[in-house]
């Protein structure tokens, strides 16, 4: 969240950032305090304060607003990471951005990004009372922006932290496509010493109800369980009682705001963290001796949703030079029949073509109605109750590794912790 | 659901047809019962009779299957409405097809698809009870076939079954799609003097199973309502206690197989139907005196889902030629950076783009994060917390009603219901 230009220009005048303290006029009225990062549901123009009663307050900048830097926040040398040789098991932290990214500095108040490691431990000091915190920051990005190249990157990352000795692996992550990301690694990580737990929040740090320490500390006490699966931990409801853990290919952000967004679809999640307490209620694939990746991917699949009055041309348009599709079908896994050609013209042409539903809960069935079984006949592979999102990196992973294969196992596709 | 060309053969070469009662011999074994209509669950080669005893048979044709005719069904004179005169409100059923459509005679048990008006009456006689049934196919499709031109039809002709006098218009729909088209009702039918309520069955009614008559009847009673408008009635759990009453608009189908697989999203039911007994619990509209619609709508709208990796290029030709464009964004309404620029070329060449959400439940909210801000800027139009599908069929009515107008209320946008 940053402010606008015109408010940027202002403190850049008078030689002051976030967490300096300074004085403020605006129409006459003098208010002093430290500035904040500009607060997520304030406009850009709204200076954000605190004050030496530690409220914080908003004022507009507009013209005739003068600014005086008083005192340069205080730069203290923070670890990133905690010592070696207290005993505790290692934990390494890799943050890639997003919301629960923003640290919170809780002598000042002050909202970080998290472009520095030493920022987590920093704000969830309790952290080293789990773990040997091993810290790094290896993108700081809205998680909209995650591609497949950051994939590869994250996966090979997390392979390294195995090897140099963590016991668990945490990636914080931005919430938008955690779930995709999730996937994504749990197709890629063919072999884990450890977990590897996906954590985000869905309110920053700096808002009372925000879910990131809770989060993060339920994140840290399920990476030292002994989970060989790629695994995401988040709120389990709106209050805060119990974090749930999912699986990692079986996760979807089910609400845009609310702290229990992640819902495991079509099973249930593997088990809850609640306080100190790690339960596991589902089998879950044990440690292996070493961590692995296949970060082969083919980044050219494209995800489309059936809708009534997609037209053939559209559909081509669509999936035009495309290696794979992944359709979101209506019901039972169906799309307008008079795609049914478009389609087997792709598939005779090598572009394999997979069949999910957007309904989310429930399996595709293309054996029960006429379009189904003509989508067979026309190449088209079924993918059970896989999400679209899951079917869309699986599909990326499989084409990378067979290039040249069609998939013998439609129906019952292979999902690796199953 | 049809027999395979091998087995329509083996009926036809003996003159025997659904309902007529054969003997089969295979592999020197006789089976004497009537043929029933092919079961959804079987392949297209296994012919099914029904015994004497009342139980259906499968029996695999292959070679050296013979068949005899022995005795063709009785063909009855079935009335397609009640008589008028008996001084029960006249309710009309425009039947467009799907699972709900397929009858069962309860006398030979057999399944019928919905291709003569009488068969509604005939498979629920208790409807005559209720209603001066009014019975007419409009259209005998799988509903992921259907399009707007037949929304155009169907939203003509429940106008004119209001100007006939209809108390109620009930539409039997494949649930494939029949949230898109309570949507796109709900938008067509801008006045109305009675309830219009869409019914689907996710089991057809030769199974035991089967939530066909329930539904049904549920509808019919939520048909007889003062209600002023589209709504969708179906099981609202997996046992057989109620039907809920949703929001046209609102609704949408969250199972592949179950039959309580639509859900109210971002709202409650508006009510239940509990045996006789219908109860609104929410705010509905009124009666209006007259029916009216306004069926123009633009059909070149694309619905576009945002996931990782989605390119620039991708993009552009997903959209190429587009009027409209629905994207399902990440989270609170985001798509990858990248594809921003493209937008904006979009939106200055007049084509409307709004933004909706993946996540489905929760609202977009496009102030939040930087994402969000530069595509209001590009004129993204946020859609609040309606369902992508909505959008899409309210894009697609206000381009036409529009062409030429940008949207004024982005962030608030009109529900004709709400």
């Amino acid at each position: 969240m940053e402010y606008s230009d015109a408010t940027k220009e202002l403190l850049n005048g008078a030689g002051a950032s976030i967490g300096d303290h300074i004085s403020v006029t605006t129409r006459g009225a003098v208010q002093r305090g430290m500035v904040m990062p500009r607060h997520m549901f304030t406009g850009p123009d709204i200076l954000v304060l605190k004050l030496s009663s530690g409220y914080n307050i908003g004022l507009r900048i507009g013209e005739g607003t003068t600014l005086v830097l008083i005192e340069e926040a205080k730069k203290e040398e923070r670890p990133s990471s905690t010592p070696p040789g207290t005993g505790l098991p290692p934990v390494a932290f890799l943050s890639t951005g997003g919301t629960i990214a923003s640290y919170v500095d809780y002598r000042t108040g002050a909202v970080h990004p998290a472009v520095e490691a030493q920022d987590l431990l920093f704000t969830v000091p309790e952290l080293s009372d789990l773990c040997e915190v091993r810290s790094t920051v290896l993108s700081s990005i809205l998680s909209e922006d995650m591609d497949v190249a950051l994939w590869q990157e994250l996966a090979n990352a997390i392979v390294l932290e195995f090897e140099k000795g963590a016991r668990g692996v945490i990636v914080p992550h931005g919430t938008d496509t955690l779930g995709y990301t999730a996937a994504a690694l749990s197709y890629m990580l063919t072999s884990l010493p450890g977990p590897v737990v996906l954590v985000g929040s869905q309110r920053s740090s700096d808002r009372p109800s925000s879910d990131a320490t809770m989060n993060l500390l339920a994140a840290t006490r399920v990476a030292l369980a002994p989970i060989g699966e790629v695994v995401v931990v988040m709120h389990d409801s709106s209050s805060d009682d119990r974090c749930a853990i999912h699986r990692g290919s079986r996760v979807r952000k089910m609400h845009t705001s609310r702290r229990d967004a992640f819902q495991s679809i079509n099973t249930l999640p593997l088990g809850y963290v609640e306080g100190k307490e790690v339960t596991i209620l589902e089998k879950v694939r044990g440690l292996e001796k070493r961590a692995a990746a296949d970060t082969r991917m083919e980044p050219n699949v494209v995800l489309v949703h059936a809708y009534p009055g997609i037209t053939p041309a559209r559909f081509s348009g669509m999936t035009s030079g495309a290696k794979g599709v992944v359709i979101a079908g209506t019901g039972l896994g169906h799309i307008s029949s008079d795609i049914v050609p478009v389609i087997s013209k792709l598939v005779a042409g090598g572009v394999r073509v997979v069949m999910t539903s957007q309904c989310l809960w429930g399996s595709t069935n293309l054996n029960v109605y006429s379009t189904g079984r003509e989508l067979l006949q026309a190449g088209v592979e079924p993918c059970g109750d896989m999400l679209p999102e899951t079917a869309l990196v699986e599909l990326m992973c499989r084409l990378a590794r067979q290039p040249g294969k069609r998939g013998t196992d439609a129906g019952h596709r292979r999902e690796r912790h199953e």
